[in-house]
């Protein structure tokens, strides 16, 4: 292991005011006093994107691709994910603080809010629609929500050999209110089944591995693979075996070469999966890896312009797209996949913090932290389309992840 | 060819009054005096079941499972099909008749209705929502329309090498508004570039083989698919190359064996793709093929309980699920992708005529047509979630259908 990797995970868990698992704020409140509108619209194209200096969320309508409003109020964004409900009315938007807020897009308000742990780092939605699960470094474990109410139906610790708390990371959605997600203290992965949702029966797979320090499920939902931080490789779990469990993958993932000073983890999200291909961040190398996912083999390596933390695919798969750490985060690849060559660069501007494909993918959206915009690109002619002042924005969610699984 | 192929062809061709190409009458009206719904909500989780005896639509909430409302008026829908809106509120109803109509799932009404055509097979809508696109039997051509206004933008005859005009079938939508289908009567397959919607450019590829009767294009967008009647074989077209072309597939498709009287056309719509394998209907006989996506060989064939008409994979596709033509569609039965098994096999109802999944594949929608009922299934415990009474129902569309190529 080396120690920038460590350096580099622990930066995620700074800052956020420590909680105690009992005292879950439940408020229900208007945020800003936006005039609430009223006319009738879909809500297909709807978008948020974070502000992460000012807690607030800016709401954007992607057929326009212009900004359509604003709520103020959600805490510390500093990190944040967000998921949608079933109907694409309203996002639920888990904050660095442990904030789960529940934002209504059509009134534009906040529609409730519970400070829910000392330290979160992201949330899950069943396929039904009925319940949240966030994920928590502090205290570590998992709540679960009625998605409905925002009320705790469970609290369910993670735990190591020793009896401590476990950290949570890499939570997804499985079929049948079930939800996976990695302990990175305590070398598992466990399966919350949660049909009865305040008992949830917890089904451990034990010695994954060392330190997951994130994960993804595939698009069908079948693979979960969690990155190791504490060893060099993957683990992985065929979620339709009949008794699931993990078995190691890419071990020369590393491949003991010299490593590069590691600026910003890469997030396992933002593994592309193209074809029967996946296209992942190599970590502390300028490279994106390509692998086979009938064999779970390394079949390629495409040389990049830094070290690459999201790797998107565009939904038809046609493309990939990768953005940089520090210093190389104002500029964009666009990797043709049938040639593997980075084949446009762009320097859609100041600290590229993330990227989202509209539905469909005819356009990307990319946040540029220091610039104050997020700039709307046309993914075929690679031109910009559109340009959004927003403060400080970081992360962007379309209304579309409400109809996938893993996300 | 044998004739009951093509009798069961005609069929589809039956009945619509003729109108000539000049006389589209536009109108713009109510249809029911519903009381129009002022609520907010969002239409991420709605849907349209056609009531193809009465030319209505019962309005669908797939999160509540239930019948939220119902829209009159819509002309001949005993053949229609139905694309959404960018924002997932406007359904756009291809019926047999000729007759486009926008509904508006909010306020439950009739936007806007145009009748395009003598004689209709269906439709499709551009990525960035702005033009639908018609495809007419009668007379043969395509018609390009503002999405917002349903304003004619552009009339496009299909021509055979003599000159007289050809069925379009097959139609869908590209990335860069283009839109891709096939002429029935002229051997080709038609790219219409509407980037200037009043002056589409059209590349036509000829000689793809006799009498294309209907199409589909792969998830991805790529491989564009059209059944050939005339022969035996499929052309396929693989949109990534720099200058396409048709090439025939699967030539060995009915393979000279002695064939069954052919009760209903499959449709390739139905084509499952799931992972790197399609799951096809044999025409005329009582199996499913499976073909490999890389080779496009035929790799097995599963025998089912009837003639397949709509072979469709979950989301996931870890199921394909299956109906039948009479005199077996009172059956649905389910095939277990990895070992390629049927694992069960349902009654519904009578004369089950189309299925829709769920945006993430939790339940079934199975129209039961001679029963007047929707029935639902949850897929994993293949238990009856809900029933629906719905007059006479046919094709169910939901409005993530929205957010997908091809559809």
């Amino acid at each position: 292991m080396n120690s920038m990797k460590r350096r580099a995970l622990l930066s995620l868990s700074a800052a956020a005011p420590l909680l105690a698992t009992g005292c879950a704020l439940a408020t229900s409140h208007p945020a800003t006093p936006a005039a609430a509108p009223t006319a009738l619209r879909g809500t297909g194209d709807l978008g948020v994107v974070i502000e992460r200096a000012h807690g607030a969320l800016t709401l954007v309508d992607t057929s326009r691709r212009e900004a359509i409003g604003r709520v103020e109020g959600l805490g510390d964004l500093s990190h944040a994910s967000v998921v949608f409900s079933r109907d694409e009315r309203f996002a639920y938007v888990f904050g660095r603080d442990g904030g789960l807020t529940q934002v209504d897009l059509l009134a534009q308000r906040i529609a409730a809010r519970v400070l829910q742990a000392g330290n979160s780092i992201g949330g899950a939605i069943s396929a039904d629609g009925s319940l949240v699960v966030a994920q928590n470094y502090q205290p570590g474990g998992i709540k679960i929500f009625d998605a409905h109410s925002l009320e705790l139906l469970a609290d369910v610790p993670a735990l190591t050999a020793s009896g401590e708390r476990s950290r949570v990371v890499g939570l997804a959605d499985l079929p049948q209110r079930r939800f996976i997600y990695s302990l990175f203290d305590a070398e598992a992965i466990c399966i919350a089944d949660c049909s009865d949702p305040r008992q949830p029966r917890i089904t451990q797979l034990p010695g994954i591995g060392r330190q997951p320090y994130d994960a993804l499920l595939s698009p069908s939902g079948r693979h979960y693979i969690a990155g190791l931080f504490g060893e060099d490789g993957l683990a992985m779990v065929d979620l339709w075996d009949d008794a699931p469990r993990a078995r190691r993958i890419l071990a020369g993932y590393g491949r003991g070469q010299q490593p590069l000073p590691v600026y910003k983890m890469p997030h396992l999200r933002g593994w592309a999966v193209a074809g029967r291909h996946a296209y992942l961040p190599a970590i502390g190398r300028h490279e994106v890896l390509v692998v086979d996912t009938d064999t779970w083999q390394e079949v390629g390596r495409i040389p990049v312009a830094g070290q690459p933390v999201f790797v998107m695919a565009r939904p038809d798969g046609r493309q990939v797209w990768v953005n940089f750490s520090v210093p190389d985060y104002h500029r964009v690849q666009v990797i043709d996949t049938p040639s593997r060559q980075v084949v446009q660069t762009l320097e859609p501007g100041r600290a590229v913090l993330h990227m989202e494909f509209t539905p469909r993918g005819e356009s990307l959206w990319i946040s540029c932290r220091d610039d104050n915009r997020v700039q709307v690109y046309d993914t075929h002619t690679r031109q910009l389309q559109a340009s959004l002042a927003v403060d400080a924005p970081s992360g962007i969610f379309f209304t579309a992840r409400a109809q996938r699984m893993g996300f």
